[in-house]
């Protein structure tokens, strides 16, 4: 436990070095959590196992440094702050979720107000927080709502939701008035008002205060439904094919290429690690992009990109294949099949 | 050959594709060369094979993208704008090194007056102009110059450059008393007064003139030294490995860290692809680094990190092993053995 109040979990990492016999573990932290690699790398080192800290960017568990471990003969990867997603793992990987030790009581009793107008909710965390889920509950239960936790078993648990995954919230969606999100920052919030279209509140355990995140959505599918208007324009496109573990997905950006070529545009297959707005700017030619990587990529921030970033399913709507409403409906995160 | 001034070889990537029956093929090319890859993509898709384009950074052959092509199961990378460098190929891969069509006589002309005081002129260029080196040679001959053109033989050509290898003007320097370089832009030029200690004249075909990069090098070795002094006092320090095929040098950042431990120093391996300020802003507890990647991340732009980021010799003149002196005099591009 340390001062930054998540558990990192060091006895058990101690213990599975010792377990695997490694000699050279790579520790992979998401970018919040990357100040602690050089203290856990020392605890490595106590372990007996030489310390590697992967300082790339990293943003979720698609992200698993597989390749990079193997380049450098590792023998064990510790991914820290993120559950278990890729499930080909050639290198011994140990997750450690980095439980967080904030208390929660005051973040939900701030929330009871804003969802007076509703009697059955919907409650989602992180895997930060997913033992608060209870007290949590029983302080909305107290308040006579009536609470469901979604489990679609897609996630390792029970109300969680990921950066990318809502199948949990999406699965109790149409048993639910609202949402509330215990946990910081309006990322996981918005994701579940996007895949849901329901009111969504947060109650944020840092600031111990709770808020809506419904206008910003509001803002973002206007946004969205603009750039798929802009791609609609578009001749000639590039079709983005993630080059992380859990982001590749080069049947669908192939399929994607033919649907493109079929509505009489042009379209190219460009791989890519991390998308920045610079890396776009390399293409002038092309004039929008569609993103079979991270779905957060597009939704996040469209006006960092000077050229409309669709989603896959984005990108069905501007090719006539499928309607906004329907996509609206089904929520923006979902993924082509 | 296009517009831009670079012969792209159409027709022998054409053959290449039809020679190896390949299927897929990754086109990777510098950040200059990127915009004209849904043009090459189009030739590629013409020998019947389906094209990706690399859109990551690439800075150099160093940077080859083989497991990109692994992992998108390619069949023949095609790397433009750089000679062969990496020895191992685990995917087919052709070079086209994008010749450039410029003229230089008048360039090389230009840069008569400011040779006037010296009389051995070692020639150099990047692999784009090597087909004007005759020329040049003869106007500088013309002018009454002892030419020299150097091959250390690491290089596949006589008196090229790369970002990173020096070593044909080196071969030389102690033969001629000043260098010619041939070529737009400041970046080989620099790296051939930092590798000699010589004066360096850049001959620019584009803008057709002449020029001295000597002031720029000086100002570049005051840097560093004051990079390598505030090293000195650091007492925690992260060592940079790199992740790209050509720039991955783990045994020697082991050795790094056994040097800075036995000086007092905590030390932590961080392995990592793009060498960005923001990456390292992610480790406040570390107070310099040492770069065991591409030298030139450190010698180009120190002020663009809030942190010394020292070459591996700088490292071993902080650390009191090597005297600043012998580093300036085996040039600031000399690699740790």
């Amino acid at each position: 436990m340390n001062v930054k109040g998540f558990d990192f979990e060091e006895e058990r990492i101690k213990l599975e070095i010792g377990k695997l016999g490694a000699k050279r573990v790579l520790l992979q932290l998401p970018e919040g959590l990357k100040p602690e690699g050089p203290r856990l790398a020392k605890i490595v080192e106590k372990a007996g196992a030489i310390p590697i800290i992967s300082a790339d960017p990293c943003y979720g568990a698609c992200d698993l440094a597989n390749a990079e471990a193997q380049s450098l003969g590792v023998d064990l990867i510790v991914h820290f702050g993120h559950a278990k997603l890729v499930k080909h793992e050639p290198v011994p990987t140990v997750y450690v979720e980095a439980r967080a030790t904030v208390t929660v009581e005051e973040a939900v009793e701030a929330s009871i107000p804003l969802l007076s107008k509703w009697n059955n909710i919907g409650l989602a965390t992180t895997v930060q927080h997913l033992q608060t889920l209870e007290t949590a509950k029983e302080i909305l239960v107290r308040a006579g709502k009536t609470v469901v936790i979604g489990d679609a078993g897609r996630l390792p648990y029970a109300g969680n939701v990921s950066g990318c995954d809502y199948s949990n919230v999406k699965s109790i969606a149409d048993d639910v008035e609202a949402f509330l999100f215990v946990g910081g920052g309006r990322f996981h919030a918005l994701g579940i008002a996007l895949s849901t279209s329901k009111p969504t509140i947060i109650a944020d355990p840092y600031d111990k205060k709770a808020y809506s995140v419904d206008d910003e959505a509001q803002k973002i599918i206007r946004q969205r439904w603009s750039c798929v208007e802009e791609a609609v324009r578009a001749k000639t496109i590039g079709i983005l094919v993630g080059l992380k573990p859990g982001q590749k997905n080069l049947d669908q950006a192939l399929k994607i290429r033919e649907i493109a070529e079929k509505n009489g545009k042009v379209a190219f297959l460009l791989a890519v690690k991390e998308v920045l707005p610079e890396t776009l700017l390399e293409f002038p030619t092309l004039e929008a992009y569609v993103n079979t990587a991270c779905p957060r990529i597009s939704l996040d921030a469209p006006k960092k990109f000077s050229k409309p970033v669709l989603t896959m399913e984005e990108f069905m709507v501007a090719s006539g294949e499928s309607s906004w409403q329907s996509l609206l409906k089904k929520g923006l995160f979902e993924r082509l099949n």
